[in-house]
């Protein structure tokens, strides 16, 4: 933290100051200028709040100097962390997949694409049991349902299942069903759900909020790290900006930084992040390219039919092609797959 | 729902697309162009999901041409939903202000601020127990200890209390203890926190999301409305955009549009709006003359020792003062107080 | 300038970036702590670009601490700047209002328009000769003829004109009819156009960008200045948003910032901050209450036939209309109108 | 264009604006709904203005059914158009390189940066002899100087040059010195601008500005061709967002997009799009794989002292490498090089 007082700031106001950063347990450093003091403050062991110092009024501004997330950091851990689920594994250097519907919609149309997906090579199976959905009229999801039909589709795949969990009620009976639990972008700041997670003992994919910050993002991950559950795969899925001929803008760009931030491992849904299924596999390529750990894709078997999100939705037959491109960018870039 | 063909669809791809209209129990209507043929699709209820037409490779666009947001509209209930508690009242032309601290912190800071905020001619008191916040390692409020120092001030003052409510576990508790149950912006579309306040027999105020289109903000009222409570105050407390140097961007545009699409009231927090206590009251005096029906203002006894939102919260003088110029301009507009 | 060194920066490394300091002339001043070193940088006269320590591997981040504005900055010259045009005062106190149609559209409406906005109160006739349009194909204005319309509505109203200008070819003629030259939000950064408007020898408003920080903008006045020109109005028009159901959003909250950081007035267009003439009186009414120093709003005789932004436009029956409850607000908050 | 009636229209409210479609040149056709009516609109060449309708007040909405732009529209012109400057390429399926300085600081960095790039095997020059800076007392450039450094550098290298324009004023000495003109980010609705380089007779490279929607982009470029110039490179610099870790958003997203809507060839800025040195072979590598036609790239010999754009600027080694990793890339997507 520096305090930068102003230019009319008399003694007693730094002094005033001064007292506050001590009161605190930190100790302060005064910084003479040509025109005005700053004061530096050491001692603290993470970020300092800002505002603790914001109503001074000779302060003309309180800077912070440090990130406030630590255990997901880089700083704490320089190995990249490694999760492995079932024959999936994401980080490391290694590509995992997930495909699969947006919605289980029945057990025909999960088990086809169940085989379909692990036939082109994906390392998991998605499908939504629990359907957040922007209108109460809209198609919710076939719940508890949902959960049996994924563990049959695992049973009979031999693929691991990711599902999204909505409440904080249900964390413990999808918990029991699925192998990787999803917190989703509407939820990434529902705090009683990231702490629920942190304690569910399973691997868990979250997803970037509409409009997080990479910093809110890393601190929403630092939530369920803080609880004990280091098992946390980051979801980049496009944000919500200006532009709406896509359906959201997906965020390519932060991935070097967040590599560079966090050893958690990142993978990219183009899905989301386009809204198109003509769009998804330009995205998926540029997703190997840029260093993403993985890519959630959708897939279903009829998406003129699909009870949510066919627009996007790729057929198997273009799920395949897509894997093959991966693969040889994959190769490229030197990710295993 | 309007379908544009390409230009150079066939009759069979027009063909083709009417019979899926029909298989959805709707009726299409030709509409041949000098360029393509266009499709007017009616018999429908409410709004049709483009994207059920968005496979067929020979249309152009699939263009909504419904709201999707039925009980909270004025379509449908065109005089003002009015909301009463104790001698609150926000709607129907009466102007309602809620204060008090962002979070309860102890019992002599909460009654303080009670007793000032009613003195100064605030209708009900704000006060957080469950603070949802950025940071797992910042002050997270008092949780039930503070459930129960708001039920005590509202029995020393006689103002009804408003609180946040962040776990669907936590909403019967809340319920009982509050007079209105708070959903933040975070939990904007939390659905199942959506559907269970909806449930809870208590009105609700529900703050916009930080990214939020008003459209989604009125579908997220459609839940907790849609599960038979109709008692929502609505609260725009500011949008997320590119600028960083005010806290959020305070939407005061969007007012007079919300009034026109919703019957709901709808009241403006210049708190969180710009993060700063000294825009506050400025901003608070133009929540009235854009048309507002309330306010939310935190206010803090001590605000430089605050354990959240300091920077942006009043002293008891500075609220007072604001009050006073409120009453002002609200007789100017022809708000009741 | 504050810079924080990795947490492993050697000796080495540490006065490697302290002779790049001295290098540039500035004074280094290191700061020990915990966990690493920073180093404090004074002796520089305005702001230090932190580009210029980017590239030092063992710098972690390097941390701007001043505003690059000087000359707009209310540290500078504490004065409001007022700005006298004809009858016309913007800033100190007194609200000035700007009215008329977006485009010159011809003679007889021109005339018509700037006798209704005079006969209402209005203090500057604004009226576009020059129109920049998304489309190449949408009318453009009727140039050198528009601004002859405008010389010959102030000679029969007395009002003084404010018209934009688009080219820096045109500054010189533009300067010579008009009374202020006006700079579009899609120009804000045309630094060769503000430039040519600093020397013009005439007052300008300059209109925020869709997408300009508070700083940028007041770094386009600071362009302005640098030339000379001492007589800016600062308009904000509403920014770019995700919000797509109002034309803009309009940004009231950045008002008091704007207030407190520059001596420059700053007024409020509501037309094109909503793009509905519904809900302009609103937020006219809105803009006193928050502190702007005046109001730019398009009234148009006949809206539905207008050439350009026909719905945002008042008739002259609600201009007036809107000048009386404006009046009244001014009142309330002690501005001279 | 669809016109949709309120629900409680009239007859006469239809026949009024079935008129006004009439008045207009153009055919009004009528659909009966269960509880509206709508009008479709045809006989019309281009997009109309939904403005002209929006002050009905029986309408309750008029929806826009085309595009706008036109000839720079994809299905005006379903080839792909290929520009050839010297020995670059861009577009067909052929991926161009421009590389260079941010700015042209002096002969010795330009010519060792030129012949560096050239050895590393870009295909253009690029560097800036007009600056568009934020603040008025940063390096502006080296202006005409700087044209004729890179007229000599060209003549050492054999590499055609491509710098910015930033004034209507210079547009003809520009294009006497330089092979292609850019127009900025900051310029992208500089209309005097646009049409002057349409009438320049050189490749003109567009950049997308800060928040335009693609459609405002292609209607930018639409400008340009409507004056009969057709050879647009457009450039994907990355747009503005809420997110500040990264100098701005690289929208890689709408690459697919905008080649599927317009046959000119889109390149990627990944310096500018990213803001750091560190990212940019991660996002360079990206655009090959999603499809772009080409890149451009900032490299400086010393970044460290760069005047501006230091921190996202590549050492003449790492592009080399980067280069390396681009060329695999490009062969598995099938794009020459």
């Amino acid at each position: 933290m520096l305090i930068l007082m102003k230019s009319d700031a008399s003694d007693a106001d730094i002094e005033a100051v001064c007292g506050r950063v001590r009161e605190l347990g930190y100790t302060p450093h005064l910084i003479p200028g040509a025109t005005r003091v700053a004061i530096g403050i050491t001692g603290n062991q993470g970020a300092i709040d800002p505002d603790l110092f914001a109503r001074f009024p000779a302060i003309a501004e309180a800077v912070p100097v440090s990130r406030p997330f630590k255990l997901v950091s880089r700083e704490v851990k320089p190995d990249d962390t490694v999760i492995k689920v079932g024959g999936a594994v994401f980080g490391g250097g290694t590509f995992g997949v997930m495909a699969g519907p947006c919605a289980v919609e029945g057990r025909e149309q999960l088990l086809a694409t169940a085989r379909a997906v692990r036939a082109a090579g994906a390392h998991v199976l998605r499908g939504g049991a629990y359907k957040p959905r922007t209108s109460p009229y809209s198609f919710q999801g076939l719940k508890e349902e949902g959960l049996e039909l994924l563990a049959e589709a695992r049973a009979a795949t031999g693929l691991p299942v990711i599902t999204e969990v909505v409440d904080t009620r249900d964390v413990d009976l999808v918990a029991e069903k699925a192998d990787i639990l999803q917190v989703g972008a509407r939820n990434m700041q529902n705090f009683a759900l990231l702490e629920a997670v942190g304690h569910a003992g399973r691997p868990v994919m979250l997803k970037r909020g509409l409009s997080a910050t990479i910093q809110e993002f890393l601190m929403a991950a630092e939530y369920i790290v803080s609880k004990g559950n280091y098992q946390v795969i980051l979801c980049e899925r496009g944000i919500r900006t200006f532009e709406t001929m896509t359906r959201n803008t997906l965020d390519l760009g932060s991935i070097p930084l967040i590599k560079r931030l966090t050893h958690l491992p990142i993978i990219i849904d183009p899905s989301h992040g386009t809204g198109d299924y003509r769009s998804v596999p330009a995205l998926a390529r540029a997703a190997v390219a840029v260093g993403a750990d993985g890519l959630m894709v959708e897939v279903h078997p009829d998406p003129a039919h699909a009870l949510s999100d066919g627009p996007q939705s790729l057929t198997p037959a273009r799920f395949e092609a897509l894997m093959e491109s991966v693969r040889a960018i994959a190769a490229v870039v030197g990710m295993k797959m």
